[in-house]
């Protein structure tokens, strides 16, 4: 437990054990289905953990954002698809990545294929985003032939048309593993009957890639898709686990927190860490709204099993406070160290900004 | 507007003008009570705009973090109260501090005070929380028993006591300002009860210090206090105007966002700009869960008035989705800029990490 003696602040602890883990059950899952397997690296954001990807056989990746992209690509990622809509004020770093990169880019308006085949000029894939009921951004699955112009303007540029790109981001809100499933299947079912659609009007042959972790771990059939391109599966976190999607030692990411005041009489410890290290997303448990389980450390694991009743109920932002069975309460001492399982863990990452593994190793985050 | 041309991600767009106006305005308040001023720099933290104060005769600061009062020393500032319990893993850097500037702490147990009595060989004052209501930390305001113990090991350690320290977080569950004056009021007149019961039990004599915006900047008396330490008056945000604690044009802050797609059949557009860089912190104004307000590009103040009706509605990691009346969404294309007024500046400063001023001005964030 040395490293951890050293912790000052709230620290994000990465068990690289249960990552190689996740990452080969996916990549191994994809294989089985014979899907391709893009993993979407918005959630570790790390060159170093990139690399843990490789021996899975993974080449081609997702970011989220230009300068995610510009980041792995500077880092020996030659295939990469940013899974955002085209931002049009970022056009000369997309013509940079093109030039350097297998690039993937993201539109779902005729006036963002004009304008890059007006201003990108050098290759890159065209993917069109498919709303099938996330209700975030795309074209409604249920409405193809509004697809139609946008098709039609991708072929009028120098873009490769791939296919359709979707986001089923509504298994989040699921109340079982059974929902999971329907909703990841149900979706799926939608882009494939967008593709049906378009190939009969003669656009084709469409690839159909989706992504979320809850579809892409529960569902037993990956569906008629292409590619998959899930993210948070390398690490999991509370919202996952309380959707079903994984186990307790599936989670790979949690924030080692000092205590700084007791208050038994409430049942309650506070401790450094708040908002701007554990983001302010949350999660519905029980009716209460809670920010993240609980564990205490342990020597072999970094942390230990969850403590039963035991959760992250409120933010400020430097402060959590942490509910705790007096039980386990009364043998807390200010001083001591408890980990939080975030509640969402890619916005942890960006907000920690490094993690500590359990061999005391700082692998950075890329800026 | 040529620098909000220039503008490719989400950007913090500052006016410092509404800024210094902001500070004065606190500085004149606080002068005209008799009360003195201890800026939280939780909200700015940025050593530029630090230097904003001092024409407004500020010497002395609030940090919430050990690293944020490091900082501010390096910076210049001679003055700091940590407003965070102690967090014992930092003792080394606490005595540094200590040794080369006047620091406050804070803490409000027996443990921590016996902690900094023996590991702190330099001076410091001594603050001890009270909880006048906010339920977050600090003794209880109405067991005033309690602080006995407390006050008694401080006084057998080279710590300089000082007082009384509380934050009336509450204030910002107020329905309406009437309340927010009433929670001010009631809270300083609790923490004046603790003050009276320990003068009278030998203690003393102690100051009061007290430091919320919403309460500071409605309350016409500032109450029986020696020191207010607001932070976020210093930009406000969608939160407080919502709170009615400032108009719109004390607004110093918004996230200039680029639009990347267009929905006007549900009268939404998405926007570059999520959760990692608005954080997700929220209101609730008629029954809607909201990210911020949101206005259009002005050329003279950067952003205008508030689009009526128009709100940031759901979030995900570089996402925004934003309701836009359609009669404002037929005007608005692909490429624009839509600024969000931040529901929580103090979060957004974290997350963006810099300033664009609206002279093209970039400042840091201290890290």
């Amino acid at each position: 437990m040395t490293h951890f003696d050293r912790i000052q602040k709230p620290t994000l602890v990465l068990n690289p054990t249960r990552v190689r883990r996740n990452i080969q059950r996916m990549a191994d899952k994809a294989r089985s289905a014979g899907v391709r397997f893009r993993p979407h690296f918005k959630t570790h954001q790390s060159a170093v953990i990139g690399e843990w990807f490789r021996p899975a056989g993974v080449t081609a990746i997702t970011a989220s954002s230009v300068d995610m992209a510009l980041y792995f690509a500077r880092n020996g990622w030659k295939d990469i698809t940013i899974a955002f809509p085209v931002n049009w004020r970022q056009i000369e770093s997309l013509h940079e990545l093109a030039k350097s990169i297998h690039l993937g880019l993201l539109a779902e308006s005729v006036e963002t294929v004009e304008y890059l085949g007006s201003r990108l000029h050098a290759p890159a894939d065209l993917w069109i985003k498919v709303d099938v009921g996330a209700n975030r951004t795309g074209l409604d699955w249920d409405r193809p032939e509004e697809f139609i112009p946008v098709l039609r303007a991708a072929q009028k540029t120098g873009l490769r048309l791939k296919g359709l790109l979707t986001h089923a981001g509504h298994t989040y809100k699921s109340a079982t593993p059974a929902d999971v499933i329907q909703t990841y299947q149900e979706s799926t079912q939608r882009v494939h009957s967008v593709r049906q659609y378009l190939e009969k009007e003669g656009f084709g042959p469409l690839e159909v890639t989706v992504g979320d972790t809850p579809g892409c771990t529960l569902s037993p059939d990956l569906g008629s898709v292409d590619e998959i391109r899930p993210g948070n599966f390398v690490f999991y976190d509370s919202t996952q686990l309380h959707l079903g999607t994984c186990k307790e030692k599936d989670i790979a990411v949690a924030v080692a927190c000092p205590v700084v005041a007791r208050h038994p009489e409430r049942e309650e410890v506070v401790v450094y860490g708040g908002a701007i290290h554990l983001s302010v997303d949350r999660l519905s448990d029980q009716g209460r709204t809670i920010f993240g389980f609980v564990a205490q450390p342990d020597s072999n694991d970094g942390w230990g099993q969850l403590i039963p009743g035991a959760y992250t109920a409120r933010l400020s932002q430097e402060h959590g406070v942490i509910h705790l069975p007096s039980s386990v309460l009364e043998k807390v001492r200010v001083g001591d160290l408890l980990f939080v399982i975030p509640a969402h863990s890619c916005l942890t990452v960006t907000a920690l900004g490094e993690y500590l593994t359990l061999d005391g190793e700082i692998i950075p985050v890329g800026r």
